[in-house]
């Protein structure tokens, strides 16, 4: 698995006996994103699939709009530490015309400019900026469909199996055939993963597209789905409400509590057959 | 509750019947923080404890070291939607002499100003800017009392219990005596809020305690432990390399995968009786 897993000894403890032993971890190191040279956010994340990360968080940051936005992401050549490169560093080149992002982007990309940050300017700030509404999207899923992929994602999880340390994001056909999986230790890193796979792949807007994810379905999450173009998002576990609420004014078929035979839909229900 | 839980109406989905009702939803809002008037960054959180999340997150984040560092915390008056204060916005004003952050720090914090940005330099940032480092400290806790703490926590978190949706972080005497609990739909918001909390209480830096949390032990998580002089990290969840990498540095003792009897300790062992 090369550098997306690692060894470290630990001491096992279990009813008062100590036992020393190799533990396989997951990897995670940071990842500093530039935009034409210039820095634009470091997120710590597990190595691999790094293009796709880089371009699935402009997409959903609202930076680009579709595949042809990006002209290379590379490596930086400079990124060494003690003369090896770092593989830590993307320089992502953007097509001449393509805005270069306000570096008030980094920072917070909902703040409001007044002073009266909210939940209601945070979603007016996702649908003002997406170029990919899902509301129109007359995808519709069998619930049998939707009930079957988290077993089907925690097939594809490998690396989860032997660390126990990573979520996992997968995007599938409303017929629930597997497009892409990834994996990675931070949840919004996953979804970027494989959103930057779509559009690598030409499948942005995502329409008739499923988003699965192994954890919660939280506002950063919701906004992701939306901004790509998902028209169903389906989560293992809770959601809140700002995500319901996101998901509610943009026309997004919203599952949480996927497990087993049941779920709950919090908005566009009428995408779900049953 | 107020405004910790809300209500969405769903369709609940089992077996193919479909039943409408409401269900209670953990609460995602927008928090700005600012200091000395100045926007420094935005979280989503859980509303409750903000002014302690303001405090934990600056001294987490190496901006501030003791509680007489802040004057004043508190909601920015101008702060309306509608004409109502959001209670969204945070101003917190730093003693005189207090040095201002630099802008950047908004944008990340461990980037390194040259382009080899690496998991070693994340670490030697951390260690650089920490006034509390956890190595010296001379605390040793009972396997016995670690193994106790994840109910401890679980019967404290009394809102997850309602939602599902929120992670939860307690703080703990090396006797397993319960200090504080925390929650919020952000995990590294929930250990600013015990952080917070005990700089408020001046038991900064927090030697002789246990931090405990309800998930995962990522570089993070592990950096502030580290900031705040907490000599014991314990995780129900996986930890990541960089968190037991600089768990190892630091001389903070890091304990995970803490179920049942059952734990891994993955530095400073010594620190463990059993």
């Amino acid at each position: 698995m090369g550098r997306v897993t690692a060894r470290r000894r630990a001491s096992h403890l279990y009813d008062g006996t100590a036992t020393e032993r190799p533990e396989t971890l997951v990897v995670e190191e940071p990842l500093e994103i530039r935009v034409n040279g210039t820095p634009l956010t470091v997120t710590m994340r597990t190595p691999g699939s790094d293009v796709e990360l880089a371009q699935g968080f402009l997409l959903t940051e609202g930076l680009i709009a579709q595949r042809d936005d990006v002209l290379t992401v590379q490596y930086c050549r400079g990124a060494e530490a003690d003369g090896v490169n770092t593989y830590n560093v993307l320089d992502v080149t953007l097509r001449p015309g393509v805005p270069m992002p306000d570096v008030d982007v980094t920072r917070n990309f909902y703040t409001t400019s007044s002073c009266g940050v909210c939940g209601k300017a945070s979603i007016d700030a996702v649908r003002l900026t997406s170029q990919h509404s899902p509301g129109d999207d007359p995808a519709t899923v069998e619930a049998s469909v939707l009930t079957a992929m988290p077993d089907q994602l925690r097939s594809a999880q490998k690396v989860f199996a032997s660390t126990g340390g990573l979520h996992g994001a997968a995007l599938f056909t409303t017929d629930g055939a597997l497009l892409a999986v990834r994996e990675d230790v931070g949840r919004h890193n996953a979804v970027d993963k494989v959103i930057g796979w779509a559009l690598e792949a030409n499948h942005v807007p995502l329409s008739g597209a499923v988003l699965l994810v192994s954890g919660r379905a939280s506002f950063e999450l919701t906004q992701k789905a939306v901004m790509a173009g998902i028209p169903v998002l389906a989560a293992v576990s809770a959601p809140s409400s700002l995500a319901v609420d996101l998901a509610t004014q943009s026309g997004l078929t919203l599952v949480a509590f996927l497990r087993g035979e049941s779920m709950n839909i919090y908005s566009r229900a009428d995408r779900i057959r049953h």
